[in-house]
């Protein structure tokens, strides 16, 4: 029996990596098998690729190259890990995935069908059952994720926040547009609230 | 004014590194401004996905993960150094350019097509002017290769004889569609006898 592929996606300091385990452990609890993964990453070649994408300058790869770069990991991660692991009947849980490059490469203009059309070629496009969208108001976010960083951001932490307030327009976007795939989840109350959010969302897909 | 984009293209073992410095040499002796460069890299970030393309298992990585890769590199590479250089009127010189992704990715399955559209996503399509590919009797390349490298190849000159055949057959389709832009050299010749007939291919462009 094939199992279910689930992205959480979000800005900056929306708790994702928290909310991530934290969703992987309420989905264990009900008799799921999890695969938590993230992106870029998951898999050899996508962590090395990582590297490449997360380190060195704000302005080290163009916008183009970085959304090749994203593709390229992504297609490596797809065939390797996520799809493998759903037809042997695992949920997937997948920090980040192709509607992050549609939020932050379309947050520097690269168009949304240009993203979707290499996703088409590297994964064949391959979308989630369900994502989940940990949504802030502009600016908590990024703020939150200063507070937790430090100075120590990544090469997309360390953007503006008017960068960070057009990465979650985009993401609001998404949902509106996919509204059975993408589900906005309100990311301002506790942690246990936003879990007990995630899991609502999931209710139609659980066993 | 504007200079000159070359690109000079074959398979493993048909001499381009070699070729592509005397021609460089004899360039330069007809006093133009060469830039001899080089893909997968030519740029510090290209470089660095070139280590990640070279190296470690043959199945490293999936034909599409790879052709994505190859054309991060090359948007990376055509935006900070190939079009800034001919814009500021050099003769660029690149050994190996779009072609070596559509000869190499293409003899594994990969769409002519898509390939292209991914050029004009990352590199808005630029092609050399001229594109010169050395072409040597099947066989005869990969041999020389295999005696040159001994047991060091890279991941592409560690396939087998069959694929090399057909790079090579790629290679003589994309010259027979695009006869104006793309030259086939026999060099099977002498190595001085190869720089001529470089030469002589580039004879309009001269000044």
């Amino acid at each position: 029996m094939r199992g279910v592929f689930l992205s959480l996606e979000g800005g900056e300091g929306a708790g994702k990596s928290t909310q991530a385990k934290r969703l992987a452990e309420a989905l264990e609890a009900r008799g799921v098998h999890v695969v938590l993964t993230r992106e870029p990453g998951g898999t050899e070649g996508a962590e090395a690729i990582r590297g490449l994408l997360m380190q060195g300058a704000v302005n080290r790869w163009s916008a183009h190259s970085e959304t090749l770069l994203f593709a390229a990991a992504r297609a490596d991660h797809v065939e390797k890990l996520i799809r493998p692991a759903v037809e042997a009947g695992s949920w997937v849980l997948c920090d980040r995935y192709v509607d992050s490059t549609r939020a932050y490469q379309g947050a520097q203009h690269i168009d949304d069908a240009a993203i979707l059309a290499l996703h088409g070629f590297g994964s064949k496009g391959l979308l989630p059952d369900r994502t989940l969208v940990l949504d802030l108001p502009d600016g908590a976010g990024h703020a939150r994720s200063i507070a937790r960083d430090g100075g120590a951001a990544d090469r997309f932490g360390a953007r503006g926040p008017d960068f960070h307030a057009a990465v979650a327009a985009q993401f609001r976007r998404i949902a509106e547009a996919e509204p059975d795939r993408v589900r906005l989840i309100d990311a301002s109350g506790s942690m246990d609230d936003v879990t007990t959010s995630l899991m609502d969302a999931l209710a139609d897909l659980l066993p």
